[in-house]
């Protein structure tokens, strides 16, 4: 019997955390499907320690819902150096739970997963998510972007060659 | 019957957390003094999740033992870019630990605690480690330094006037 492989693609943020989950055999690429994808979000405004614990907390269930066998997680970049305390505080709560539910994690930038997915490492948004739908034989392409780049993410790792 | 008056001072730092409570009536200074001090430490070169982890766990502990009113936090600021980015993820998992124990917390910048304590801004380590050490009636100066920067952190929440 093959074992299907689950990859749960993550794209960090403190107001919008993407997620985007895949699976299929290894030895069959047509078996590929989208499990599930969506968004959390926390309330710009509200204190920093309530966003943290919805991030907490709604991640933990995401991932005991979906049970990957793998989490692929965005690398970290700078942003404004406003933006990236915040992206980095909420990257700690993330990686945490991913620790805390002993999940083993793979990181990749922006520019490997437009290189894994349409080819080319500068390819525009639109071009990665087209192949996303695509390769997922999805009829449209997913909303919101957050959680299209989850899925992004979570394909990058599919594409990766068995390690080991 | 008149109530004492708990603060833990928090010096947020990946390698080295800093913790610091101290206890007295806000109408009898005298009765001011230590509870307990010391640090949390992880170990470089193991991974991220499970320093964070760590920081999760034995913070909830000291919150739970210490069971203070009101937490003080050294008030982010920049350090070298990669620095920021390692504190700034402990951070997270600190002010998530705070939210989940429905803990208040303040922030306080160095040059307010410097301020609060030696009595101006620009004092340095050494002249802040001998003002903690006789306000707390101490022996000695608390060692390490990220323990007693705590109790300056906690100190500088007790010399604050009380809100509303």
């Amino acid at each position: 019997m093959t074992k299907t492989k689950r990859i749960l693609g993550l794209d960090p943020g403190l107001a919008t955390l993407g997620f985007g989950a895949i699976e299929g055999l290894p030895q069959d690429p047509e078996t590929l499907q989208v499990l599930d994808f969506g968004v959390i979000k926390t309330t710009a405004g509200t204190p920093l320690g309530d966003r943290l614990a919805t991030i907490y907390d709604d991640l933990t269930t995401v991932i005991q819902q979906v049970q990957p066998d793998v989490v692929i997680l965005e690398k970290f970049f700078f942003y404004r150096m406003s933006s990236t305390i915040l992206v980095a505080q909420a990257r700690g709560v993330i990686v945490l739970v991913l620790a805390q539910q002993t999940m083993p994690f793979l990181e990749f930038t922006p520019a490997q997963v437009k290189q894994a997915i349409a080819g080319y490492g500068n390819a525009d948004k639109r071009a990665v998510q087209e192949a996303v739908a695509r390769e997922l034989n999805l009829t449209c392409i997913p909303k919101p972007d957050d959680a299209a780049d989850a899925l992004a993410l979570a394909l990058t790792g599919w594409f990766q060659p068995p390690s080991g």
